[in-house]
């Protein structure tokens, strides 16, 4: 029977013991009588020492016949070596194949993004991928903690639904039985309306998936969202909880992956600034700063991703544009009492040119004005009555969030492509492996 | 601006103490000069007596005249009340309307389930479905902190793939841009395995689709999966976690969610015997089981519901079989080293009726057995090229499971029908609301 093994984490708990670890060679270098084979073990790298003299003829030719990638087991003596990854070494005493590799299709030069994204079921297996997958583990785990912490519950919206969120055009369409079409949402948060005001404080963590012909550094066609809905929460209130949120998330993930991000490369020092308050700015007042940055803006459209960089390096901390003209958002957005053209909504701009990662609202609790405004958008309202039916009956101010976990992912690990912030990304020219 | 209020799950830190709170209408009681009004804030309920002596005329004409959720605010002295649901009662000292509700679709009076499901986003408010959510919450977060705490790292597989990981027959088909068509994973077991392969130990948490023509109790169209992956375990090392892992899911949500569970009218006695070891069978064990009690069952067939039921009432436990006929199981399952036409598959049935609620295998690890199943099985060898990698580069022993969200939920709750495990169901004959 094949035991759970020893992982390269637990080390330093069995310094100047004998352990047998498995795993995979990640790289190995040769000095005449000496082999060093690199172990990666999926929890970390460790450099073991195969001396000739130390061990049988059979285990040094075991030793250097292992191809990159080939999986095996060693037993050794743990020895602290400050110098080594992860500090530690193993003096090996034996070595054994489990299943050879033979022309690793990765090597150590370089090969092209297309070379990668086919191989990717083995590129996750580069001591920079499995750091990404642990810091976006992290991540999601934080945001969780978060909000169990604060009463939230959790609220799985469906992701088969009859209608869109915004329109229709941007969906993925299937067919659904006897029914017609369903499509795959675009949000839980008309859901998770419902949910807030039947447990007062949820939040939702799954897929969405857009059908938009983007094909931008930033976007996905399947991608995380997590999107909390309060009931009696104002805008300033979801403000006050998107600040609060993010402060927690990042300063978790820095803290407790810095081996992770160090891998990286990652320079924390503008994430370390991400603490609260955080610069609030209306929509008007981000104009003024694209207008004296001399950028060619018309007032009422929605930011580009240059326009969102320049307002977001203005403060060098994640920036709250607030009151947006109503007609660039969504339906469900309620208006500023002072000023009926404006929507309040809330979009957070993430510094380093990473744009939106959060997009929040209080949401129109006044049933005649939500039913105006589905009029005004063309929408259906027989796929709106449910939704109706949440200001028909003991209607209440509220307001939510949604964040986009991938952009966050590539945000905290300062990631050029939101490409390798998923296992297996989706995107309109790919869809494979 | 309307502050985030004190919560009725809180009230302990209340008692003796002036506190305004919010919610909904769930219930009202007269006796002459004193209205009892039952508030709902979606963390629980509490009875707000309204003395007419204590109160101005208008404040006891509002609460006169709350109908059914009307949402309100109320302020008042909290009181310590043994005999009180919750332990806590309000003296109000005022009311004050939010927004009215008129004639709320679900009174108090016995609905089918038809309507009932038709206003879901209602019915939700019910403290029963309300229990049932919080009951589902606190059972995912112990399964997400079971993996975290034992270093799985959590691996997120995509929802749209090319191919279909058990044929093709039961899936929802989408057209994906120009690369035809994309299909909704029923399972994310083999990109598991990948992430496997890279991290040591993955889990993947998220929704699974099936397009499968069953109109049954146990049976969703959309239903939540947790995969374990682990490098290195066999089939032993796989239902030792599998054991591990259902003792601690259902002990920790007794316990944690003891009063939910009161409020549903579980009897948690069969619950609480669910502790190590479980008792582990052959498939062949199982059949004699059948037989001894009269079931004209057939050697080779696969167990159907009423089967099920039988086989766990015979130990009243979580019971494990294992060692399945080959033909029963998937092409991807390893065969008994001892016995070629033995897949090293287990399904673990829940007691109660509940049935299979984790499905479990050790992974075929040598490459040309599993393009000899591929075959057999008349697959497409081209789109598991990948996953045919996995034995071609250091492949090692390895083994998962998946268990059913919702059908866990129905056990650990009572449930006759999986379709109140989960916010929105989606079943063949409905996808709304």
């Amino acid at each position: 029977m094949t035991k759970p093994q020893a992982y390269i984490k637990d080390l330093n708990e069995f310094v100047g013991k004998e352990v047998t670890l498995k795993g995979w060679l990640y790289n190995k270098r040769s000095s005449g009588k000496v082999k060093f084979l690199i172990l990666r073990d999926g929890t970390g790298l460790l450099q073991c020492i195969v001396f000739k003299g130390n061990v049988s003829e059979e285990v040094f030719e075991t030793a250097d016949s292992l191809a990159q990638e080939a999986s095996f087991e060693v037993t050794g003596l743990v020895k602290e070596e400050k110098r080594a990854p992860g500090g530690f070494e193993l003096d090996a005493t034996d070595v054994k194949l489990i299943a050879a590799s033979v022309d690793y299709p990765i090597s150590p030069k370089d090969h092209g993004i297309e070379f990668l994204m086919d191989h990717r079921h083995l590129w996750l297996r580069s001591k920079r991928q499995a750091a990404i997958l642990r810091i976006r583990h992290r991540i999601i785990k934080a945001m969780r903690d978060f909000f169990d912490d604060r009463g939230f519950t959790l609220f799985d919206p469906p992701i088969l639904t009859p209608n869109a969120c915004e329109g229709t055009s941007t969906l993925f369409e299937t067919e659904y039985f006897d029914l017609g079409s369903a499509f795959l949402t675009q949000s839980g948060q008309l859901y998770a309306e419902a949910g807030a005001l039947a447990l007062g404080k949820v939040y939702t963590f799954g897929p969405t998936f857009r059908a938009e012909k983007s094909k931008t550094r930033r976007h996905l066609t399947e991608f995380w969202m997590v999107e909390p809905e309060m009931a009696f929460f104002d805008l300033d209130d979801d403000m006050d909880l998107a600040e609060e949120f993010l402060e927690y998330v990042i300063q978790t993930v820095i803290t407790e992956r810095k081996s992770d991000l160090d891998d990286l490369e990652r320079d924390t020092t503008l994430l370390e600034q991400v603490k609260r308050p955080f610069p609030r700015i209306t929509y008007e007042e981000a104009v003024k700063i694209l207008h004296e940055k001399g950028v060619d803006f018309k007032y009422g459209d929605d930011f580009g991703a240059a326009d969102e960089t320049i307002i977001s390096d203005h403060f060098q901390k994640p920036v709250m544009v607030h009151r947006w003209p109503a007609e660039t958002k969504a339906f469900y957005m309620k208006r500023d009492e002072n000023n009926p053209n404006l929507a309040l909504g809330v979009d957070v701009l993430a510094p380093e040119g990473y744009g939106e990662v959060i997009g929040g609202s209080q949401r129109e609790d006044n049933l005649d004005l939500l039913i105006e405004r589905i009029k005004e958008h063309n929408l259906p309202q027989e796929y709106f009555e449910w939704y109706l039916d949440l200001r028909r009956y003991g209607s209440v101010p509220h307001s939510g969030f949604g964040l986009g976990l991938e952009r966050t992912v590539a945000w905290i690990c300062g990631l050029d492509h939101i490409r390798e912030t998923i296992p297996f990304p989706r995107m309109i020219y790919r869809n494979t492996p």
